[in-house]
């Protein structure tokens, strides 16, 4: 058994991520400038919100015109019509609603939340209030960054974007995967023997969560305070799967 | 803004764990023969199978008598009555139960499987099947690790016990805190004003599960194989609250 140190490090000084920002660039970019750089095998966690504003994904609730049924479900929960409606488009069906709360399944099968929409910390400029959706295909961004992180330094990355859930059963919310590329988002032991020669039992572990949930210790609790962090000394433990590989199928759930 | 860096590092070399076992000093031990040594405000980070071991939580198969409804419910989930009728004394109420799935709500509030209790990686030794019970109050365990790592070396640490469980809508387990002492187990940052001046809206974190889920990065997937993890390098971040602020008071939960 080897010594085993996994090390979390933020980048900071990053600047305002805006749309179209080279987020790769920058990221690079302050790594240089604080005499580091990637490693193969590091993993790069990075916060949801930068992602999608890169991506452009800030709608104008000015320019939404609420449905009847984003009406309805708005005067149940106490919100904003536009933004349910900007929810629901976002959505296949709502989980729960109450006044304050509406948890929906996300089209890509995540469950929390306002389908991750988020207002805060988000720079409506002039236009007015804006929303921030999740991006569109949270595993092909990663794949993306994964990329143009080995185009620009020949390292071979691991990246996670990540996002902050509510649970059932526990207050609080802790950093999950959105998004994988380059690690086994979840990792599969079953039948692998325990130490004492019995076979594990419960062993699909959700790695990635796990990496994402580390990140936010250092992310900070304003999410873009440091939104980019390089995990190091993970052991490498599987095939690659991406974090899609984390949604439990409905019809294996029993909770919604 | 500071560099943020957190590093985490198991500690390696430790026996196999037995009751009654000093886990304290089998730590400082290992730690000093390193030449390493804890720091004011590290976190210790605890696997719950060795806490529970210490304190003698094992509990022989042989010895128990299932009741009816243990035996009505192994039927229905294809489980060991006398396991069952274990799970049931140390829960409150099955909240689903399947053909191999047993989801109860322990007595300390925790919805998991088979109340936490765990078969593998016990060594039954010559007495036949054991099974391993969760501590009997995990926050008083980690508040007297914490107050033994004071005695022994002078320095003030937080302690995190930590447990593999499963979630709603995810695949895979993640680590979380089942016991903590000398730290904040929530952070409620609730009216704080984000990087724009708005107000945060959901901003209630659970800290030490996020801790949790970092240390078993490094634990290993046989949960013995490093089962104590220095964490190092966390912000300081608020007032000290137990694990138990972590369970979602029945009422306010909208999933059991």
């Amino acid at each position: 058994m080897t010594a085993m140190t996994v090390e979390l490090t933020a980048v900071t000084g990053l600047p305002m991520i805006r749309p179209g920002d080279d987020l790769v660039g920058l990221t690079v970019g302050r790594l240089a400038a604080e005499a580091k750089s990637l490693r193969d095998g590091d993993v790069v966690v990075v916060a949801q919100k930068i992602v999608s504003k890169v991506e452009g994904r800030l709608v104008r609730l000015s320019t939404v015109e609420p449905s009847d049924l984003a009406l309805a479900l708005a005067r149940d929960t106490d919100k904003d019509p536009r933004l349910v409606e900007l929810i629901l488009s976002e959505s296949r069906r709502v989980v729960r609603s109450r006044p304050g709360v509406l948890i929906v399944e996300h089209r890509l099968g995540f469950v929390g939340a306002n389908a991750g929409i988020d207002q805060s910390n988000v720079d409506g400029g002039e236009g007015g209030e804006t929303a921030l959706l999740l991006p569109e295909n949270p595993d092909a961004s990663a794949e993306r960054l994964r990329a143009a992180f080995f185009d620009r330094t020949g390292r071979s990355v691991g990246v996670v974007i990540n996002d902050s859930f509510g649970r059932p059963w526990r207050i609080g919310t802790v950093g999950i995967a959105l998004g994988s590329a380059g690690l086994p988002a979840i990792i599969d032991r079953r039948g692998d023997a325990d130490l004492f020669g019995r076979t594990l039992r419960v062993t699909v572990i959700a790695h990635a969560d796990e990496i994402a949930a580390a990140a936010s210790l250092v992310m900070g609790q304003a999410d873009e305070a440091r939104p980019v962090v390089i995990v190091r000394g993970l052991e490498a433990r599987g095939p690659s799967l991406p974090a899609s590989a984390l949604v439990r199928p409905p019809e294996l759930d029993l909770f919604r």
